[in-house]
């Protein structure tokens, strides 16, 4: 990715070139800290090895016989649907089988969903390291057995992405179901380069060699100094201007097939960096749509954010017919395209008029390769910033204590969490 | 709706119920504002006369010639566009016409959405109460020459919303187009309960008649204090929350058809309340799926954020089968909405339990009467707090400076604001 930090220079707040100069010392020890962590194949780091680690064939193998799937369901949730959703909405072609995503356990939604898939030439991906995880494996139950009532052999079009043992492993070995192993010491959020991210990718037909090559490209490229690394470049002034102020982090792609991207980020970002009362809150945004939304906000209201704007440099264009419309002959023969790059940079410019910190950040396309690269590097960027931050990048407590409650309430056991939920105070207004 | 303020109470930051009712004599002044503004018709205030004013006749007359269509395409953006596709998304039925938006300039995403389009059946609703909307005008251009193409005559597939005056009233004076007026002294962004936001839903064939019903519900029931109506309990609280330091409201419904509701609600806080330095960041979020993104960021992060969690009583559930996996036999036999609503209130007591401030919004169901409400309480909601915080609720002065500037750069006039886009400074690391 290509970044440039110049609309964060001079902001309120922002990061004058002298501050991040003296933060360079930080980088180049952080450098060092994940390079070893990499070199020890250490928890969390170990995801940054990935365009080495990845095993493309297993996952070519796995989903070998599924080439006739009209259709591709993962069941996952969190980091078990969210890298492979990125790819799918980014690179979607209009003959790819189509991809959909039971990330919810919302049972209207479900139902309609399972109403409308033709189950006889539908993938199920089911996907949960620990093959415990509630929501997902309600929703697996519950396709297996629509698919029972459809009279589909459920057997035949599952396959499970899953940790070395447990449930969903038992049932691939009793059931002789094509399976992928999700790696060791990568965390969900960071497993989109992995087994996780890529098997729905593969039975769309998309370049598993080009993302890995990207993202391999975006490994080399890692070293000591931010003003060498588009990675760290992003990370350190995140992480800078976080701490001169800017809470919120507004990711603005200007890319509709980059929405999910958007949502991607967040995960990684909030939950990576939220802790011990620090983080930066990533407020999911969509260049233009939003300035019609969300601009009034991030220009007059108050001095707290940081805007992150991404685009592709190359994209498929569109012209717009010339018009006699009153006031609108300046459209005519230009292009979609044409609009939506000067919205791109009237916005930024609008920003830095108004004092908000901005970072630009580009990729060549949105193909395979700059897709790639532009995970790997926000992920590397994220990992940077937890450095500089001092916090437990790869870890996520705080989720743990409503999961307790909720299995409590359900009758999964005796949880102390879940006596809490009945004292909780009330004052009702309707 | 139905607020419980309960579990903001003792929070950090949080409001205590004396604070509330200190806080009760400035809502009673806000109210008689309100009222006055609304009994002299004046700009903004005009919104919450919407159930008495809309003329549904007028509507239904409009799209009467499409009943045939397949699907309906609606042209616009920011408040052209959400109103109408929250009632879409929450509403949809399987056997409604398909509504979709062009509500981005993205020309891959609009040639994309053209292509897989049956434009002989299709209608399309263009709004703009201007007539000039750069990205709604350019994509009205592009779509009537795709019709073009395909031997469609636009003419007989088209209507438009705007203004009194201008292109759009024009074009449907010239052509016979039927059309709708945008009703005086209602922002964008306050039009749901206007021809705006209820165009495509008559097309959809969804009753008009119960949404204006609950919205002259919310109306009726607009009082004086926070204890008695449930808008300006919930305006008041995310105010007072605010001021204390939850300058972020993450809006967590726990339903996929109220998804869109976040975004609209978004657009709604964002560009009433983001002036003057002040204003209250409206982060979309989705339940249960995002308590495996955003609630660690929530639980553990700074404490500048308040949840807003929301959810229908009644819903259509689905059981969950029956399982010997190993450890999850406290699924089998429960459903996904108990597995849902365990999740929804672990997720608050979680946040009630590291002291984060939360509040609950529950309808009856996602149906028309309830989100006729539901739109008009948040929309009252949003003023109350304006008048609290004493905003300019119903302009959005900062995003005319990159309207500007946009036009500039496509060659559209002489504009200062172009200038400055040439002058930023770049720090490019790539």
């Amino acid at each position: 990715m290509h970044v440039d930090l110049g609309s964060s220079l001079d902001a309120t707040p922002g990061v004058s070139r002298e501050s991040l100069e003296r933060l360079d010392g930080q980088v180049a020890t952080a450098h060092e800290r994940i390079e070893t962590g990499r070199d020890n194949h250490e928890h969390g780091y170990e995801a940054l090895n990935l365009p080495s680690t990845v095993d493309l064939d297993a996952i070519r193998t796995a989903v070998a016989p599924f080439d006739d799937a009209a259709a591709v369901l993962t069941v996952g949730i969190g980091g078990s649907a969210l890298g492979a959703a990125t790819f799918a909405d980014a690179l979607a072609g209009p003959n790819d089988p189509d991809a959909y995503f039971l990330d919810n356990v919302d049972p209207e939604h479900v139902s309609r969903l399972l109403d409308a898939l033709p189950l006889d030439r539908t993938v199920v991906n089911v996907v949960s390291r620990s093959g415990t995880t509630a929501e997902t494996l309600a929703n697996f139950l519950v396709v297996r057995d629509a698919m029972a009532d459809a009279d589909v052999d459920w057997t035949d079009r599952t396959f499970v992405t899953t940790g070395e043992s447990g449930n969903l492993r038992s049932l691939a070995e009793k059931h002789d179901l094509p399976s992928l192993s999700v790696p060791d010491g990568v965390p969900g959020r960071f497993s989109a380069l992995s087994t996780v991210g890529l098997a729905v990718a593969a039975i769309q037909g998309h370049d598993l060699e080009a993302i890995r090559a990207g993202a391999a490209d975006a490994a080399d490229g890692l070293s000591g100094s931010l003003f060498e690394t588009p990675a760290y470049a992003y990370g350190a002034t995140t992480y800078a201007l976080a701490g001169r102020g800017a809470v919120t982090n507004a990711v603005m792609p200007y890319a509709e097939r980059l929405e999910t991207f958007a949502e991607w980020f967040a995960q990684l970002w909030a939950e990576s960096l939220g802790k011990d009362g620090l983080g930066q809150t990533p407020a999911r945004a969509l260049g233009a749509t939003d300035q019609h939304s969300q601009l009034q906000l991030y220009r007059a209201g108050p001095r707290d954010k940081l805007v992150t704007l991404v685009r592709p440099r190359d994209y498929a264009d569109r012209t717009i017919p010339e018009t006699d419309l009153d006031g609108l002959s300046y459209l005519g023969g230009s292009s979609l395209g044409d609009l939506l790059d000067a919205e791109f940079e009237a916005t930024e410019a609008s920003l830095v008029e108004s004092g908000v910190p901005a970072v630009r950040v580009e990729i060549d396309a949105v193909d395979e390769r700059s897709l790639g690269s532009l995970l790997y590097e926000m992920e590397a960027a994220c990992v940077l910033y937890g450095e500089l931050a001092a916090v437990s990048t790869f870890t996520q407590p705080a989720v743990e204590w409503g999961k307790n409650a909720a299995r409590g309430l359900l009758g999964g056991g005796d949880f102390e969490e879940a006596d809490a939920v009945d004292e909780r105070t009330s004052l009702v207004v309707e």
